[in-house]
């Protein structure tokens, strides 16, 4: 049998590649003969940068930069390589290694005073770097600033109605009093950097589905603090739309992307993308589904979002053109996972193999996720029996 | 495709019938023209009584007994029905119905003081109803007193070497003082009444696999009060071999059913017996596989105990003489669940989806066991479509 295996990572736990060798371990337990080719994925989130500069053989440059909540982190940024030589030297950061989810303690989670300032210090190390283009990965942010921190950092300066400054890194709350912007002090090199954007496309910066409303909750706001944060974020919008002139900016595609970040982008001039046209760039989803049997893909959670710009669901609607089964193995399976059923993927299955705590699951993923696609493997083992006697 | 059903229950949460029916729906959900054979399974604990008595077509009888700790709970026996018309009328009796776990309330967990003594006012209300025969199910008890409070409400008196009375219906720590056992008082219908055990004939009374060892802890008892009880069984061996005549009393197989109970019912004259063989009187296991395809069976754990005389390990050992191909649908998947890759089982699964607690999990079994089975049948089609291409 000939299985691609093309999983995501399991955010906090198990990186793409890890997860890849897991299944790959579980599929080989029952079918040693069978041809593997593995293809770790990433969205623009965690592992961004490694997957681009693995595909490119480009590098990584480690750098500190401020954290989300202020405090310095180690960070880093990527420039590509070879493959990749005759475009402008292009540098990749994920705002995920300088303002992500997981580098907010727990007790810190409050996207309301979360900071992308960390993501304007990678875009300045990328320029000193001689970076003619950047790529910048959207995914698994901590923050919800519509990007404020980032402009700061890069010298943007932003200013209330009695023409004070607002404060530095002061999260996306401080966002309410905003009125106008001054872009004098922004580094000119920006002016003539290419910046593009890998974005889940699906997210918008306001309204009833705008970021702080449907991911609020998730990077540890109250229902009250999502609210606030809401119309801190239609503040920007109105402002954003007098700068690009633009009065759809609140609902224009992947501008919600990462807590609003995608907005601030905008406002530097960059192009904001849906992310897998980005990451087809790099990893040919072309051929991904030749020669191939059966896909095994894998992401932390499937749910009714999946089929938005989720791995397993791009994996899905991609492989369904080749009429290829695919199987989902999750950490967990949320809410409305049926919908996935109408997207390409046939099955999913959870690697979690008794009641535990999120914790217990994370520290032994890569063992749990082995011996659920070795479950999965047995199970198709089984029908293929079946289907040659039945 | 043509499918068994056989689970058992998940303790505490789902019937076998349940269980059964969840798994048909999930089936049903996948392949709605599958031929279905519904056979729900019991051991010789929860259900044991209900599954014989509906096979039978017999009567269940309601009667409060003294439960585990002392506290009357309602309990009940059954009386067999008209298919069994040329035995004897034979009552059947489930140890936990009057002594079980699940009886017992977790902060009064402690296998050292709960009393069998109301499975003897079963035997009694058997005797009553005019039993001739009488089949006791062993399993999921919350006892460890070898049978003592049993004997006790029988009227049998147990002494220590002082000629002392041991207290009633005390638990097994109170046998570490025994030293002789007077039957005159016990009941002399017994002396022409037929007993046979349903135990688990893997289960001894005493040494390192006897039950205070094996099955202390699941019960509530600390290390020290599983080492004392041990203890305690060992003296009780040494009276039973006198009075038996067997000095193996406590290595012989059964004898630790139900915390000692099985021993405690030799003493009465009862005969042990395998539970799935007695089982196998009542639910024809020649022909349960006939004409079937799959086998899909459920129990609330698998684990390195399963093949040890659990309904999966029976069943997988069963199907594989048919060369038939088994799925084990599990509340939790335990350590050393892959021995039972080795006993006919040829995939496991658990219903879990996510990290949860086992509260949630039991409240929401029925969907998460149908949606398991549904995931089962998903990735069979996915290989019974690959075996007919590759």
């Amino acid at each position: 049998m000939k299985v691609l295996i093309c999983p995501s990572g399991f955010k906090g736990s198990l990186s793409p590649q890890q997860a890849a060798d897991s299944i790959e371990a579980g599929v080989l337990a029952v079918l040693p003969q069978a041809s593997i080719r593995k293809v770790p994925l990433v969205d623009g989130g965690e592992g961004f940068t490694h997957a681009l500069v693995e595909a490119t053989g480009g590098q990584i440059f480690p750098i500190e930069v401020t954290g989300p909540t202020g405090v310095p982190v180690e960070s880093f940024f990527g420039i590509l390589g070879a493959s990749n030589n005759n475009s402008p030297r292009t540098a990749v950061i994920e705002m995920a290694a300088a303002a992500g989810l997981s580098l907010v303690p727990i007790h810190l989670r409050n996207p309301a005073r979360t900071t992308t300032y960390g993501v304007g210090e990678l875009l300045l190390a990328a320029l000193d770097a001689g970076a003619e283009r950047i790529v910048v990965g959207c995914g698994d942010s901590g923050t919800c600033d519509g990007g404020a921190g980032m402009l700061q950092a890069l010298g943007a300066r932003l200013f209330d109605r009695e023409g004070q400054l607002l404060p530095h890194a002061a999260g996306g709350q401080s966002l309410v009093r905003l009125d106008h912007i001054d872009f004098r002090g922004v580094d000119e090199r920006l002016g003539h950097t290419i910046i593009e954007v890998a974005t889940n496309w699906d997210n918008v910066l306001c309204g009833p589905h705008g970021v702080a409303t449907v991911f609020g909750k998730q990077k540890g706001a109250t229902e009250m603090q999502s609210r606030k944060l809401s119309e801190a974020l239609e503040v920007l919008a109105g402002v954003a739309a007098r700068i690009l002139g633009d009065e759809k900016v609140g609902q224009a595609p992947g501008g919600g992307a990462s807590g609003g970040l995608g907005t601030g982008l905008r406002l530097i001039g960059a192009r904001l993308r849906p992310r897998y046209e980005v990451i087809a760039e790099y990893i040919d989803f072309g051929t991904l589904f030749e020669d191939c049997d059966l896909v095994l893909t894998a992401e932390g959670g499937i749910d009714d979002q999946t089929p938005r710009g989720k791995i397993p669901g791009e994996i899905g609607q991609r492989a369904k053109r080749s009429g290829l089964p695919v199987v989902v193995i999750a950490g967990t399976i949320g809410d409305g996972a049926r919908v996935n059923y109408e997207v390409g993927i046939d099955a999913y299955t959870c690697i979690i193999q008794k009641p535990m705590t999120l914790d217990e699951a994370v520290r032994d993923a890569a063992r749990l996720t082995k011996e659920s696609a070795e479950c999965v493997i047995r199970m198709i083992v089984i029908g293929r029996l079946l289907g040659r006697k039945v």
